[in-house]
């Protein structure tokens, strides 16, 4: 069965249609600039990709262009829409309200509004590309996965911060977590690369990309993450300030005259690794090159953020008073060999050690460990679409 | 010598005398309400503790007080001002110009005016309590000693945070750390009870009380601390919420229309502990109380607690790839022993073994982990006054 995966940001939408049984993307692409002018990309299987400006005044034109290309006789991979048997919806906030992946009906959507409050931007920029693609493909099920759900199994302990009660209560404020499809999805392979017991484990996954969130998963379960209530929280990121002194935005707000929102805006783009390296870039390779060249506070930024990443990864072995295996997966884990290096190099007490012959190896599934390394490390590509297509073929 | 120590708040001030040969407390009291009505304690080393109301209209009558407290014919210890022979004076915040304590010159309250920025409830206070000792004191030695100068030892990638350098660069924006003189004095210690050769030791102080905070030592100087730019950073404390999704003070100043500085203000005095229990207490032993008794929220503020400083911890020994030692320290560290081995089960990974016969000793020096833990664990009991009399004596 073909699974179309949507993926809807406020003013994009990301798209794969995954053929379920050979798990072969047969296109996948973005629509982007939507309600502004539009441009639309699409690389079929075996095709070239291709870009095109194209006017789309809202999520349900673009859609609409997307279900086009699909089965464009020339260019597309399928004949007919009937051809696309589910649609799988990325939704970015499930609260306390969804714990696993579910077939999406009217009272899924209104609960998912509900959670509209802990995910402002994104949910309801979810809810319009579900509204749009249950327009354009009547009668076809459709199922929601979220970015938090994996992460609903965590402690009490562990997703409680230290503010009035009432807050959770009444706004429930405590730590969600995201990334969790990759997460999930990342786990459950290193488990059986490190040939664990499922039921008997304790990883780490280092999801570290341009957002960066780090997970302890025992027994199969997401015991802690270092995102939050909202993606803001961790170690710092690429333009995301991570974890501060709280009393910090109430300094710079006065310094600077701004308000809670002008600095937020500032800890969300300007900050992490882009803030700390005095603006050079968000994107690690410009920082190797300029670390490289000698620019000190490039450097600063990738120990700072191996650091942390380092802490975090020390905090979830003691969480779990343990760890057998970790995981780095995404674009910086999967990709940059002197972050792994770094990372590792603070983890000896453990009995990690590096396997110098395989850890320059990129994007690929591999041991990055040695044979003797008592806890094993592995870099595990991960691939969201994939577990979304697969989780939305298991339900409906 | 008698050294006299002096802890300035904004209305109170703390002071003893101790004879620096047998390290004795001679005296020992508060001067609290000043500028408001005034209300004295004295408790000299051989008498009984008394409290009075006395008018104090400022920092400088509140120290005349004292003095002549300490040389009254009945109740008094000395003799005449003349045999103190010199006066410490905490300093909470030295920023990045103090390294170590300082003798008192004009240009050291200089700089330490320049630090008023970052300690604005506090360094004032402190200035005024040298003031006034000057004024009461003329021609006496006095010291400065600083909450933040042990931790001046840190690395960069430990003080920076993941927000734009310009901040560091213009504001100063970095960690700190604090209880420094704490930290100092009770991780020399560690390093002596636990037999260690100082320049080959990794040991952690857990400094618990109202206030919080972790501390990696690495050969004798500290190279990380879990509190920031200001005391409220780190794990959750008596009434601090310690670190937060940033995006939660967003979240709640909107929910309920206040201003950053009203949201800072329940951080600070609504959260922790007190706010995680619902409002039991701020007081460890309420919690316990209340926990024993069914009370959930008062069972999970402990539960969060001891999570948190066991991440803590966790992360300190990736930070220094290893740990030889830890010790708790201060109310909550000395005292309570259900958090002690709360934090202890989670670290078995490092070969912690708690000893059961000494875990319930409290308030004194003892060793809590057994003949043949890895890591050695200690409770080593702090003692700032002590410090700060030792620092002041060596410096005049």
């Amino acid at each position: 069965m073909n699974v179309l995966v949507i993926n809807c940001g406020s003013s994009s939408l990301k798209y794969q249609l995954i053929d379920s049984d050979s798990e072969n993307v047969l296109a996948s692409g973005l629509c982007e600039r939507i309600g502004i002018d539009g441009r639309f990309t699409f690389k079929p299987e075996n095709g070239e990709k291709y870009t095109i400006d194209s006017e789309m005044k809202d999520h349900t034109d673009a859609i609409k262009i997307v279900l086009d290309a699909l089965i464009d006789p020339k260019t597309g991979v399928i004949r007919e829409l009937s051809q696309i048997g589910a649609v799988g919806h990325r939704v970015v906030h499930g609260g306390e309200k969804f714990a696993k992946s579910v077939v999406i009906t009217k009272e899924v959507i209104k609960a998912i509004e509900e959670c509209n409050d802990l995910a402002p931007l994104h949910n309801p920029a979810n809810l319009i590309g579900i509204d749009a693609c249950q327009k354009a493909l009547p009668g076809v099920p459709m199922a929601a996965v979220f970015d938090t759900a994996f992460h609903q199994t965590m402690p009490k302990k562990a997703y409680t911060y230290g503010v009035p009660d009432r807050y959770y209560e009444d706004y429930k404020v405590r730590r969600y977590g995201f990334h969790g499809t990759s997460h999930s999805f990342v786990s459950k392979r290193l488990i059986e690369l490190a040939g664990l017991d499922r039921n008997n484990s304790k990883v780490i996954v280092c999801h570290l990309g341009n957002g960066s969130s780090i997970t302890a998963v025992k027994n199969g379960e997401s015991v802690d993450t270092s995102m939050g209530l909202t993606p803001l929280e961790g170690v710092p990121m690429g333009t995301r300030s991570g974890n501060l002194d709280p009393a910090i935005i109430e300094f710079i707000a006065n310094k600077e005259n701004r308000t809670i929102s002008e600095v937020m805006n500032i800890l969300n783009k300007e900050s992490g690794v882009l803030g700390i390296s005095g603006g050079v870039s968000s994107d690690f390779r410009d920082l190797d090159q300029a670390s490289s060249e000698g620019n000190e506070k490039a450097a600063n930024a990738l120990d700072v953020f191996a650091y942390n990443v380092a802490k975090v990864v020390g905090g979830y072995v003691a969480a779990m008073n343990g760890v057998d295996a970790i995981a780095f997966t995404a674009g910086v884990g999967e990709n940059h060999l002197g972050i792994r290096r770094r990372i590792m190099s603070y983890l000896g007490y453990l009995g990690v050690e590096s396997n110098e012959e395989t850890m320059g190896i990129r994007g690929e599934e591999v041991e990055i460990s040695t044979k003797d390394s008592k806890v094993k490390v592995f870099v595990v590509p991960t691939n969201e679409e994939l577990a979304i297509a697969r989780e939305t073929l298991a339900l409906i």
